[in-house]
């Protein structure tokens, strides 16, 4: 994997670059959908391709473990041959999932037990075993493996934790490096720094990651309970002192306000849920602002969903969209999920258009304002 | 709307021939895919005209009436405006809808009073207000609002049933015939051939609705828990008196055997919700019989979901869609009510091309073994 670093804006951290993998470039900042279960929710492969014109999809360690199976995925020829997607993959490392479990995981040094969502058996999830699932699922990047500690931890605990991923994260590397791709294309692996909302903690994390001289960075435990202010603070610390010439990674991040807020702040990369599971609910993102669909207000709106939307479901009427999400039929939210990737593929290209041109932070503070609108 | 006969089959009833309205032309014989509430399921209306190649589709009275309602779809311009589908629609009446809210529904000859399923409210369908609403859906071809009987009715109730429907059907072509099309382009008015299992009734009924010189003709009230045989059976009895002339539609039938065995004996026109509710449960309908994508032996299966089938998702493997469909997430309901659609239109394309050609029987007889095949 390379990242060229093309541009960097005036007056910001925000930069423009092209990350090269086997299976394509990826034009930063990026966002990627997530494909939790190995399909991005309701939307068919070749509309995430040619329509949203995603560059790169997630795939999720835990999930695509319990179900199909790693020795599905593997037989399929890796997970680009099991959902037909040729651009780049990453998958998270299931560290995320596994916190979020709760009562049903344990950690030790050794690793994670715990028990699945689906059937209630027993796993562990080890560093290396967690870095060869990866590679067997085929991932373009793979994450590390890590604790994500929640947003209200103390700092003894959050000290505590940072040092448990920091021995995970050595013990990533030497599977990692000691381990070959599986399917003729090259992998990479990107350290995650933690350190929860604790200053010092986020440099001695940035610090030792560099150690690794990875392909890429990325930033987790963000956006799990602490303030927006917070999460900015800590993308400030850490972005300040991560290589300039390496791509950095917010995970699970966020709004199209966090998204330009975190491009500001020197972040080329993200993921979230957020257009996915709130279009399912009704709530769109649009340049003009946030609509919830549901609203009576537009019962009667005959008007496109959005007239700036590049979706051809931009086309469908604003009435016919709130009769069909009120009526929850499937079309509804798969009409809302597209949109709203759409939207979050324009922001972030249209984000990089401004740092090219030299005018970033005057349009993201516009942006900003305009975002948060309620229609 | 016409109906031109093009060509009718050897040794069969099998006939193909070309419907025009103003929203187009339609080859028969012909399937509808069903659009309750204005949406087919789980399908994007773009991939309804050109990865299906529907040329027809249905929505339904009850449905639409009740939610949105036809203010808004008035408002909208009618369903074709509301829905984005500029092809024909037809819609069904609602009497086989309120026939199916049992206790909550009392039939008089005024009409049918029935409580909405939806929040419980009360409404009245008489055979004035329901042509009424279907001019204001803006429907293609209207259907007469009718009385639909169980599969096991007596003939005391079959025949008052009957009677009932016959004077409906003079009130809706009386209020049909007084009234004009909403948006500019024609509507017309199908009767619907009741009578049960009761050769003599059917006959009767038959008897009765030509005396209308409708533009073509439907037959109800099989499908509803007789047995295939009876169904097979009635259809023979209608089509035998039915004009040659006019299109004959077969109601909410059936399976892909239903389907040809029902050409085989005259029938030009079909509609049924199996291939997407079906879709939705993991059945598909394939050229080489059924296959439960649930069943375990499609756990490895990486070839395409049907290497002779017409759809864009047909390229998508077993194995991924049973994945999809086990895991319930929405792409694998999208994936198998789409490949089972576009199967429909195949069968039915294919008939017509046999019909032509002339090998019509030869084909639906063999067809007919392999579509039972459980694979
Ligand atoms: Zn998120
Ligand atoms: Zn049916």
């Amino acid at each position: 994997m390379q990242f060229e670093l093309q541009k960097t804006a005036e007056n910001s951290r925000a930069r423009a670059g092209v990350i090269t993998t086997d299976h394509g470039a990826i034009e930063t900042p990026i966002f990627m959908p997530v494909g939790t279960a190995g399909s991005v929710k309701g939307i068919h492969t070749r509309d995430i391709k040619d329509d949203i014109n995603a560059q790169i999809i997630l795939g999720n360690t835990y999930h695509l473990y319990l179900r199909p199976g790693i020795d599905i995925i593997e037989k399929a020829g890796g997970l680009h041959k099991f959902n037909r997607w040729d651009r780049p993959i990453l998958t998270d490392s299931g560290g995320f999932q596994v916190f979020s479990l709760g009562d049903i995981r344990k950690l030790s040094d050794e690793g994670a037990r715990f028990q699945s969502h689906i059937d209630g058996s027993y796993h562990l999830f080890t560093p290396e075993n967690v870095m060869d699932i990866q590679r067997t699922i085929g991932a373009d990047i793979i994450m590390a493996f890590d604790e994500c500690t929640p947003g209200d931890a103390d700092y003894e605990y959050a000290k505590r934790s940072l040092e448990l991923t920091q021995r995970w994260l050595e013990r990533c590397f030497k599977q990692f490096n000691s381990t070959e791709p599986k399917y003729g294309y090259s992998q990479t692996l990107f350290p995650i720094v933690q350190g929860n909302t604790f200053t010092d903690l986020r440099k001695a994390a940035v610090a030792n990651v560099k150690t690794f001289d990875a392909d890429g960075y990325a930033i987790g435990g963000l956006s799990v309970g602490e303030t927006e202010q917070e999460m900015y603070e800590m993308t400030e610390v850490c972005t300040a002192d991560l290589p300039e010439n390496k791509p950095r990674y917010l995970m699970g991040v966020g709004t199209p306000v966090n998204i330009l807020e975190g491009i500001h702040r020197g972040i080329d990369m993200f993921d979230c849920v957020m257009p996915t599971r709130n279009g399912r609910n009704g709530m769109l993102f649009t340049s003009e602002g946030i609509i919830n669909i549901r609203n009576k207000k537009w019962a009667n709106d005959h008007a496109p969903i959005d007239e700036n939307g590049t979706s051809f479901v931009d086309q469908y009427s604003k009435a016919y969209l709130r009769h069909l999400i009120i009526s929850n039929e499937m079309l509804g939210a798969q009409i809302a999920s597209q949109h709203n990737l759409a939207f979050y593929l324009w922001l972030v290209k249209t984000a990089r258009q401004k740092i090219q041109s030299g005018d970033f932070v005057g349009w993201k503070n516009e942006m900003v304002i305009k975002l948060k609108e309620r229609l």
